[in-house]
């Protein structure tokens, strides 16, 4: 029986916006690494395929209500990787603001460290606020995606510099490796030129796995090219069953089979032991937004200034916004309009999804939710957002992986050692005369 | 009374070039993490100061002969953070190949999951190899300092950019952070333009430690301005007593006092219970290089093609190399001059220390030694190499160090918990009103 891949996208101490200020949560722990330590041995607890950590280069929003800044993925990851032996490791890093050399170093290295376990989330950055940490302007979308194809080509070709059997290390000879089979890679492409071979040692996995989650049109091409796995923000199945379908269907012209990548929409579960616990613990996190911080940011998107509209009042009709549109202003019009929400709760609801699906249920209603998604041809699996951490990550570990276990749509123990082990692809093979 | 400062750097299955061929050594541990972090843990058992990684970004040598390519140095550090308490963790980062706002972060990150024990080897990369994989032609050495010196200022700015004290974290008002505590830093200099600040909260120590080894003369002003501690090789006293004055001089023009830098030879040492038992373990590492690897290499030295002459004769007059000579080659004719060595011993003296000092002997003798330099104004303390990994640095924190220790040269216990503090360094402070 097919099974469900799930990964846990870790975010401070939850992805709610105000997850830092409930009682559950301990703000000081965003930069402690044994917070993500232990978040890692939860993920491990449950089974779960894969840990990942989202970056950017820079901050946005404002630090005076939001708990920015944090550690960096790569070195978090590196300490995961030591108290932990099965869960992957998904690390994102920018194919715009760094070298191909160094990131295929980094990741091999990561790899070497988990044994296995190292996943490369490839970014291109679109931010004008990380263009300007790195020297100005901000390439355009298209050049930022040309730069990436080549930047993963040259990953790739260092990850293979070395092939599988190239060290003997036959110390009674004297011969450490096979000159023969750590051979330089000599690319000279349109924008670089690196000649190899790496000065790490082929990885555990032949290549980490390399995950994506550009939706333009450019970041599908791209992740139909290289990804095996992908993250979506898919805020109702229907949207995800077109995605999914869309996208498998772009994997035959790279060769590739529909089974060679993971679909995973991003899904943030709210679980209560009733489902009134549940509601009850959305709208308390809801009430927790500050709304200074937030109801600008609903202005912009509704191109209408709210900030002297009550907040307990709901929310106005706006000329031009109709909730029929297919646009980001509609979608949240129909909302509000839907459930009859006030801007306070409004506000409180988009702070906790950033365009994801979110649930609110009981476990069994999760499970209910993720089976049907995962049946009905919409996903691979999920990438789970805690709305807080760690309580968020426990609760599903605890209650909801256990359901799906028992209706026999996710694994019970680990099969495999690697996160290649873990989707069920095979490890690349590199040999040569 | 004044202390030693003992660091340990961490190369493979150790620093003699044969090292790997004994009997003592696994040379597969060169890519397993669980060898460097038992590696920290013997360090840390031993009260060192630190370990320290260096790096390079390309090969250099022969990987038939050596064993070349390894881990990444800071994601190796991280994961051995995760396994230790004390010991300080120094790893090398180029500044030619990377970009002021990763390496602050990456850093500032090491720092934190480590609890304010990161130190940054800062190294501008002076190999045609690494510029080959980056690139194409290797930048000047000039060219090379002059960004070095952009670089390193724009990495401070960055770990400035969070003043000590920025999070406030009040849940019950919903403030996260002050604004005005987290500021950019619109660097705008020659070679960078960096708007910041930085995504990663203030260092645990404020700054991680700067550590530096050039030794030209645009290395050594670099490190009289910026570097805390230093690392050099100096194979005689003599020598290393004329670095330590001409450095701790240079250091006024920077409105720096003399103990505000470590100054550290490179020392490697062969330990035995006896005299002639270290003496034996000295030759039989030597005997263990491949000279067919090594030949080569001192051909180019002494500019005399060696290849044909019998390993175990001396070696030969060399038209043009005179043992009174300052030049690499006269020092290598004194060496084998001094002690009558063949061309087979003499490439074992030098594949044991690529410069540096090697002391033979019992722990006693070498104690003498460190004991000698350290009273004599020669140093602040050691970049100790153990020739085998781990056996030499077991050796020599099992029985060098207590002696040290008997002595009163070296700490018994850490008296501080953050690396600045185990070279009783301040913790550079930043408030801002």
């Amino acid at each position: 029986m097919r099974k469900l891949h799930l990964n846990v996208f870790l975010m401070g101490v939850g992805h709610h916006e105000a997850a830092w200020r409930t009682k559950g949560t301990d703000p000081s722990r965003v930069t402690d690494i044994r917070h993500y330590q232990e978040l890692a041995q939860t993920a491990e607890r449950g089974k779960l395929d894969s840990v990942f950590l989202a970056d950017s280069l820079s901050f946005w929003g404002d630090i005076k209500y939001h708990t920015l800044g944090g550690l960096e993925p790569i070195t978090t990851l590196a300490a995961m990787a030591a108290v932990t032996e099965r869960v992957g490791l998904i690390g994102t890093v920018s194919t715009t603001y760094n070298e191909p050399f160094n990131v295929a170093r980094k990741f091999a290295s990561l790899d070497h460290i988990s044994n296995g376990r190292a996943g490369w989330n490839i970014v291109t950055s679109a931010f004008e606020s990380e263009a300007r940490n790195f020297g100005g302007g901000l390439p355009a979308h298209a050049a930022r995606y040309v730069r990436a194809n080549e930047f993963v080509d040259v990953v790739t070709k260092l990850w293979d510099s070395w092939t599988d059997d190239a060290i003997v290390a036959d110390q009674e000879e004297g011969v450490y490796a096979d000159k023969e089979k750590v051979r330089a890679i000599e690319h000279e492409g349109d924008l670089f030129r690196v000649h190899g071979p790496l000065n790490v040692p082929r990885p555990p996995q032949g290549r980490p796995l390399l995950v994506q989650a550009g939706s333009s049109e450019d970041g599908k091409e791209f992740a139909a090219r290289y990804a095996e796995a992908v993250f979506t923000a898919q805020p109702v199945i229907f949207s995800a069953m077109a995605f999914y379908a869309d996208f498998k269907g772009r994997l035959a012209k790279y060769g590739r089979k529909p089974d060679d990548v993971a679909i995973l929409p991003g899904l943030s579960p709210i679980i209560g032991s009733t489902e009134e616990e549940a509601q009850r613990l959305r709208e308390e996190l809801g009430a927790l937004v500050v709304p200074e911080s937030a109801v600008g940011a609903l202005s912009e998107v509704l191109g209408h200034d709210l900030t002297n509209h009550p907040l307990d009042e709901q929310l106005p009709d706006i000329p031009g916004v109709n909730e029929g549109q297919r646009s980001r202003a509609g979608v949240v019009m129909a909302m509000a309009r839907r459930e009859n929400l006030t801007v306070r709760q409004l506000l409180g609801r988009l702070a906790g999804n950033r365009g994801h699906r979110v649930v609110a249920g009981t476990p069994v209603q999760i499970a209910d939710e993720i089976e049907e998604w995962f049946t009905k041809g919409a996903c691979d699996g999920f990438n789970v957002m805690p709305p807080t951490l760690p309580g968020g990550l426990e609760d599903f570990v605890d209650h909801v992986v256990p359901e799906l276990q028992r209706r026999g749509l996710f694994r019970t123990e680990y099969d495999g050692a690697t996160l290649r082990e873990h989707f069920g692809f095979a490890r690349p093979v590199v040999t040569r005369a």
